[in-house]
């Protein structure tokens, strides 16, 4: 007989002690092989004194069990709380947020009524970092980040969780025909890891015309996986349009911990009253099963509420008199869907899930472990100039490359200036606007490609300062196996 | 009587001259006050050997006109060919990309009935710099940039657009729940243009609430302006679910020069058959009509093309038995246009714009030379430090932290250490993967805020380089009059 799971609940505010009971009562009636560690999160621990609305020893019960069940919690109005979800995600990098986007036509009102989609969003990187300088008078920045062993890590993920719900393709989309370097390594390694799922479709869509398609036709699509801020935006638009927001849950996933909960919040102002939806903590719930490998319950469960659904049974978020044929309460639903174990529903798709022979090889956890951050390739990795930015407003582009040129020497001199990502020095063109904000590139004096060292930049930079010039950055460029690591201006 | 505005008109390839032909038509039995100059672009340009698709006189017409009425090109087949767009638009600084978005039904399909949004698209910053650098082995790097005076352009210029066309609404989309600094102030600087314009509402969206919001209930929105990649994703779903990419034109504005075409390609197929709709193309000459103010013809063209598409008389590209009468050819659909000069459309809502006083006060050039490119604001600007980023992967986050401490000295000490945004010395978690790509934040030895200069900046590059470590770039720290202009590490 299967071993139980231990995993850690927290039952949450507002409506969140009910919708967890009500799911938990589920879980138990349709066999699922649980041992539940109970913590307590949210609005009392924040009150409390702790500004992450989680203790300390609660970390530990999440470290041991890796799997995390979370009822909605109620964050107190004023400062100085700061999000528990962002706390547990980069605690404990929590690097894929997984979210199934689905119509339940005609049961929920939707435009679109064939729509199953999941969108698992990159969760760490891209512009999310919130690394930002403001560099000058009118400029300011935000780095993008795009890893290769992040992208392995979502892009690996996005297929095992393919293969394990029984889905038939992932796409991709990025911008990498204008961001060559980070977008293109994105769409780089999903096509290196789709190569490893044979089984599986892939394809690769560039992200405003992919975008555009899913917004209009999203039958066409079935796993996306998406960089942070694309997946941001698209999972909000799918989740709106699928007409399931109240419906919906969501997984992030780490590569030893995972978290499971409803994208609805606390709603405290229906708490205590037995009104509420715990459709969405009850789907989360499905793909905690799915991932600590018990999809035999999950698809028990996931069966079941689809026909209580398509009965007509339906709390008063979802009830509508053309629809619908029962109003009932949190725990009269709860009972539906417990009577209704074991079948499958007549109208609405069936699922089936992929069971691990094990109690943690799931959707997300049996690989995360072998080689997922690959060991790095050897790169030869050569130093081959220097952008030297800076915040200047004296004049024209020829006007600062007079001056910038003073600066040449010890074996670097300058090549271009560039504005905004625009050559504008030497052989510019007058209607350029040009900011206060000048990328000035110095490359070795026997020209670019020849080696120059980091001493050498040390001291461009020491003759800069001592000419008076604010240097606001630099970024050093680099040929990666004699090939440039980094971009040109636009002419 | 009011003068005629000189314009240039480019013919393109594939069906441009035909649909440039129905649209000089139309226009010219309009009463629009126009000289036209002709030039040559597109294929046989590029044929002939010019990489850009476009010869230098022709240039000339361009900065003579200030106005190009554009049909569409046929790049040819093969590399070195480079965007005609892309090549004006860097060459005269075209800063805004505007998109009407538009909803005919019942006489083109659509999932949305009732939308009529413009999408007003930052053109020239943003990630579209396509400034980037790989820098380690495992983490490349984009630079996002967001500047004060392309922002005041942008939102100007949506303000403006709407007051000339009568509408009544302009929405920001942006991100500064995350970007405070970068996303934040093109949030801040559309609040201050926005109060410039008491007759116009203003409101402001989290770009990932707000997309799904226009995706779902596209008649809440009316101009929607958006930074460069916002506007590009959802420019593209935005004509998506209107369902009129065909019918669709676009403006692309600079201060000075100003471009208006259809939204479709020359689609050679359909060349010299006299089937092609002239409607995108027609759309974007109405466009150009506010924008050098003359709104009354605008008007009058555009009702009247509202008449004939409501009468059924319609070009193969839109002909439905449903809801067609008549399917004509190009020629014929101009003739049907002009047949109905005078008239409102019945079912579909008619337009009005406003006119200018002069050939050139409208939509677009009248604000731009009055003080778009604000003075810079007198700010006080201190160095308080500096990121130095590091290529490393030698150890952990502690043994990083030793090695580095001993590069304080000469004023300067290390304070704290992140990876890929978040803090992970001194006091991270074991759980935080770590890149290769560290970041290194030194400041003034009596503590944050002090002032640091920028030869000991040179300094402790210079120890660095002697110490052998690689550093791959820096990002100085300033304060603005006394605020910090930096992100701080997630905990």
């Amino acid at each position: 007989m299967a071993q139980n799971t231990p995993i850690t609940v927290a039952h949450g505010d507002g409506i969140g002690p009910e919708i967890m009971e009500a799911t938990l009562h589920i879980l138990k009636e349709a066999g699922a092989r649980l041992d539940i560690e109970t913590i307590e999160i949210g609005e009392r621990v924040y009150l409390a004194g702790n500004s992450a609305g989680i203790e300390p020893g609660a970390f530990d019960s999440l470290r041991r069990t890796k799997v995390f069940l979370k009822a909605p919690i109620t964050t107190p109005q004023g400062g100085g709380y700061k999000s528990l979800n962002v706390t547990v995600r980069k605690t404990f990098g929590l690097y894929a947020n997984v979210r199934p986007c689905v119509s339940y036509h005609p049961f929920v009102r939707t435009k679109h009524p064939v729509m199953d989609v999941v969108i698992v969003r990159e969760n760490e990187e891209d512009v999310y970092g919130g690394i930002e300088y403001r560099q000058t008078n009118q400029v300011t920045q935000c780095l993008k980040l795009i890893s290769r062993p992040g992208t392995e890590k979502i892009c690996r993920y996005a297929f095992e969780y393919a293969r394990a719900n029984g889905r038939r393709k992932v796409t991709c989309f990025t911008k990498d025909n204008i961001m060559k370097i980070t977008d293109g390594l994105f769409h780089k390694v999903f096509d290196e890891v789709a190569a490893g799922y044979p089984d599986i479709e892939n394809e690769h869509w560039i992200v405003d015309i992919g975008a555009a398609k899913l917004s209009d036709t999203p039958e066409n699509f079935d796993v996306v996986v998406l960089p942070n801020l694309y997946g941001d935006v698209l999972s909000d638009v799918a989740a709106q349009i699928a007409g399931s927001v109240g419906l919906a849950g969501s997984a992030n996933i780490g590569e030893t911990i995972a978290m499971f909960e409803a994208i609805h919040g606390s709603a405290p102002r229906r708490a205590g009253q037995n009104v509420a939806n715990p459709s969405g903590l009850l789907l989360g719930a499905v793909m905690m099963l799915v991932h600590i490998g018990q999809g035999d319950i999950a698809a028990r469960v996931h069966n079941a509420w689809l026909r209580t659904l398509e009965s007509g049974v339906h709390t008063y978020d979802v009830f509508d008199s053309a629809a619908s044929k029962e109003k009932v309460g949190t725990r009269e639903f709860a009972e539906a869907v417990v009577s209704r174990l074991g079948q499958q529903p007549e109208l609405l798709k069936a699922v089936s899930y992929k069971s691990g022979g094990d109690g943690g090889s799931g959707g997300g956890s049996s690989f995360a472990g072998s080689g997922t951050a690959a060991a790095p390739q050897q790169v030869t990795k050569q130093a081959v100039g220097v952008d030297l930015y800076l915040d200047w407003a004296q004049g024209t582009a020829n006007d600062l490359g007079a001056a910038v040129a003073g600066l040449d020497g010890d074996g670097l001199k300058l090549s271009s200036i560039a504005n905004r990502g625009v050559k504008v020095f030497p052989g510019g063109h007058t209607e350029t606007f040009c900011s206060d904000h000048w990328r000035c590139r110095f490359v070795g004096a026997a020209g670019e490609g020849a080696s120059v060292t980091h001493a050498q930049i040390a001291g461009l930079l020491a003759r800069a300062a001592a000419a008076g010039f604010d240097y606001i950055k630099i970024e050093n460029l680099y040929n990666f196996d004699g090939q440039p690591g980094y971009s040109h201006a636009k002419e």
